[in-house]
């Protein structure tokens, strides 16, 4: 399978590595004048006048361009809680991504602790050195309360990229995908059923509502669709009704859900979403199956019952949605022109500049690939 | 004046590179193969390895060769409480030269809290990610209880260098010195006065004493000569009477306690030391006069009154004692050996692999330079 044979060579490469990345100094130190002025006495000058003028620090100091991406492994890719130490290699990978993709400078914390109060005060204490912070593999719906009270307490950007992220990527796909089959998002008659309310689902939905209003999502969790009728729901997900995100008139399962249905997002488990299901969607279904590593439906069943347009996580298959054609960009974008936040509307300009990209989009490409040329810079232009 | 012109370089150098230290990736990610290995999906197996195996962290993770330089910014160089933004500047310095001087990776974090038991929670929730834990610039007292309670939580090294790293140069420093004045330092007639009873005076004095048992030590602080007749000491002071590192008989003034006495280690202020004191110390007196950036006294006065040997922390005169000897190998040796604390032993042992350096000490040269051969690796073979 080549699935093992990634696993295996992916860990004899970090053993080679010893970690993914490495500090270098800006500046050779090579004799005593080079140390005079990286160091002492030549530095003190540099402190005192940062010192006395704290918005020089993102001139004079890594501030102005350094992000911090901080994770306290407790929702690590499809591996669920495994803590600081499993979730490092990931964090460590995202940032030589931010470096190859953006030149972003990161670096990687994990935290040893998993309370949402003891993060949010770890992230308060080391936030002077960065000008951003990328939350990241952080369970829902700590999540949520964990990004909103930094965001209101820092006057950096804060972003936890397994929404957001993922959320822009998302949309940049829909929009295309939209065009593909020749149907408008933003309309009453286009329905959208999310499987999975977690960080990614509640993300997707609030910023597909505010890129498409008129559109009608239907929000489903393991119990089934979350809507007026159900007396378990989190606090997360009584404010999607609260808000008129989602359409909470229906109950039942994600069988019923679909049926009429014109797009499935799934960010949930492998295997919920079967060709039967598909066959009962409104004509030309749009299916975005992203469980990872094993979508909710194979690309090949999905096309074979019907669908459209299929995208999943996969490298392996056609559009991979993929959040590092997001996160490099939005924060280069935060750092050139120093945004205190990334607002829902730098989002969605994120998205749509991501989409415009593929200028003929297909069912084959409705994504760009994550190497193509000018993805960062696009990206980032959304975001001032 | 030379100093001004290193201000102004200094101001200039930091503003061209904005910010002294990169993130490099290890690896190159030019292709979706790289990328399934650095990130997705491949980076899963490591995970999970790591996650099962936290030892492996150090093979498969950067913990086996990064350092975190974390600083609240409570005692920066000279110029005191400058907060965290001030203090940048000094750490991003130290980490440049961790990877010049002892290819050791250390990222700088600075703190947004002063206060010791938060401090002491921020270094705890980032430990993970780091194979140890550089402190800087933290005032005392409160720089002591926040190195304790660390070394006994964690299981990573933990070093506050403004007490350690000074106090193994300082060592190293008199060793030679005693050398060229014919004198032993392990003498119950030889008597040291320490000004300055702060981070680094306590540090200095503890290993002095650990290293040569019967010297005397006489500790004089801003008020006089920390001894058995004071009423106004702080637990700090009483501990290194109760511990016998200090001589308490004595009372009074600096003046007083300098009468007779051998060596002179001011970590204090400015111009305390005068040329009529020198002269009533005894024969061939050692000074070490380290206030930064103006000394004590100056060497110039020093010498004119008798002293025989005389160091600062100046890079314009001889014998600096600089902390650069001694951090970067001290971590080195910790990491290549994965020790998890630095012993008073390591420390001593440092001290006199660094003096051994310098194979026929002179009064112009009782320490070595920071740029020559072999430093690292001398004071790196004292840490296992």
């Amino acid at each position: 399978m080549a699935k093992k044979d990634v696993s295996k060579a992916a860990i004899a490469l970090h053993k080679k590595l010893g970690g993914k990345i490495r500090i270098m100094p800006a500046a050779k130190v090579a004799n005593r004048d080079d140390l005079s002025l990286v160091y002492t006495p030549g530095v003190a000058a540099v402190s005192s006048l940062v010192a006395k003028n704290p918005k020089l620090a993102r001139d004079y100091t890594i501030k102005g361009r350094m992000i911090a991406v901080i994770s306290d492994g407790s929702a690590v890719l499809g591996l669920g809680n495994i803590g600081p130490l499993g979730a490092l290699p990931v964090m460590e990978g995202k940032c030589a991504l931010f470096k190859t993709f953006a030149d972003v400078d990161a670096f990687p914390l994990v935290l040893d602790t998993q309370d949402p109060d003891e993060i949010i005060a770890a992230v308060m204490a080391v936030a002077p050195a960065f000008g951003g912070i990328n939350l990241e593999d952080i369970a829902a719906p700590k999540c949520f309360y964990i990004e909103e009270e930094l965001k209101k307490r820092l006057s950096i950007p804060v972003m936890h990229d397994d929404q957001h992220g993922t959320a822009i990527v998302v949309l940049a796909g829909l929009i295309n995908s939209a065009k593909v089959v020749g149907k408008k998002l933003n309309d009453p008659n286009c329905w959208i059923v999310v499987s999975g309310v977690g960080a990614a689902g509640v993300a997707i939905m609030r910023l597909l509502k505010l890129a498409a209003p008129k559109v009608n999502i239907i929000a489903v969790d393991s119990v089934g669709i979350v809507g007026n009728a159900r007396q378990d729901l989190n606090d997360t997900k009584k404010k999607l009704i609260k808000d008129g995100i989602v359409f909470a008139g229906g109950e039942g399962s994600l069988e019923k859900a679909l049926v009429d249905a014109n797009i499935f997002i799934g960010v949930s488990k492998p295997g919920v979403l079967t060709p039967v299901m598909i066959k009962t969607m409104a004509p030309k279904p749009i299916i975005f199956a992203m469980a990872n590593p094993t979508p909710e439906i194979l690309p090949e069943l999905a096309l074979a019952a019907g669908a459209a347009v299929v995208a999943t996580g996969r490298s392996d298959y056609p559009n991979q949605v993929n959040n590092s054609l997001a996160f490099p960009g939005i924060f280069r974008g935060a750092l050139d022109n120093r945004v205190q936040k990334i607002t829902d509307q730098m989002k969605m300009k994120a998205a749509q500049n991501l989409a415009a990209l593929v200028k003929r989009p297909t069912a084959q490409k409705v994504i760009p690939g994550p190497f193509e040329k000018g993805i960062a810079q696009a990206v980032a232009r959304a975001i001032r």
